[in-house]
């Protein structure tokens, strides 16, 4: 938790996938605050004709290279995720060369009782977490 | 925003499935009164061993043209979205020839923070939107 | 209603599937006391790169065995997640081989008129639910 959801436009080889896997994971720990070892990120590669994304008329131009993230995770305040978009940006950008026009994200709350990790148990609830 | 992501078997040619993220665009500008370029689909088209979409008792009969669509959304009115369900069955028959028995929606509600469009920023908190 | 949506590292044959599916529909229906026919599952097969799952430092190891299980569901109470998180492990260690340590279940709620099963309806605002 949180769980990441990545959808990209296909051909990636599998070290530049990595490397943006990586780049994110870093920007859940700065801005999140989780532990090292709290990542949990799913991949998804569409052909060009599967992922539609415009701007809302904020004159946000797109390309391949587009990011369109999904997170569910508990509870985080503004500040949290907006340090968040900003901090995946620098991170894309620097790490990966994606521009920060070409990363989309969208969160989903839930809470406590909605996670378990293993051994069909609600860590957050057991003490465990 | 909305973030719409359809689950569909596979093999649409690239304009019928053109014609139906057109479609169902039109659903979401009419029923939810977004701006035009409002628009973010994702698709993903499965083999039908992938898909499992029963009726809840309903008597409602699935075929291969299965369309199980799921939105994420600032919060709309229900009046809102019964709105929409039945603006893009409408949409879905008329210019796909998809039958009403074959469209499903789910909906998830997040709020302004949850959402960036692009360079880092929450884009319904800076009032960009 | 529930939706279900699985992730999984491809490799699996369809009797394997169909086997997996089946058993965590028989959690769900003892869990959350569904209808029989209340099921709405769908299978996302991945390249083992394209799945990122650790255990947020609860000493978990994972195998290409890895269920990620999303549920969208309208509200249900924690002692019915807890029951189906564990009904769910004991369901696919019996009759998959798949490992407790290898099932990892994240939960989103919605409500009422967030679903519509087809008809462009909104089934549980009707009365037909």
């Amino acid at each position: 938790m949180p769980l990441l959801q990545f959808d990209l436009i296909e051909g990636r080889n599998p070290d530049a996938l990595q490397t943006l896997l990586d780049a994110a994971h870093r920007a859940v720990l700065k801005s999140f605050g989780v532990p090292k070892r709290d990542r949990y990120q799913i991949v998804r590669e569409h052909k060009p004709s599967h992922m539609m994304t415009q701007d809302t008329g904020l004159n946000i131009a797109r390309t391949q290279n587009i990011v369109v993230l999904q997170i569910t995770t508990r509870p985080r305040t503004t500040v949290e995720k907006q340090d968040f978009y900003k901090t995946l940006c620098e991170e894309l950008q620097t790490h990966c060369g994606i521009a920060a026009t070409d990363v989309i994200v969208a969160c989903v709350e839930n809470t406590d009782a909605d996670w378990s990790f293993g051994h069909g148990r609600a860590q957050f609830l057991t003490g465990e977490l």
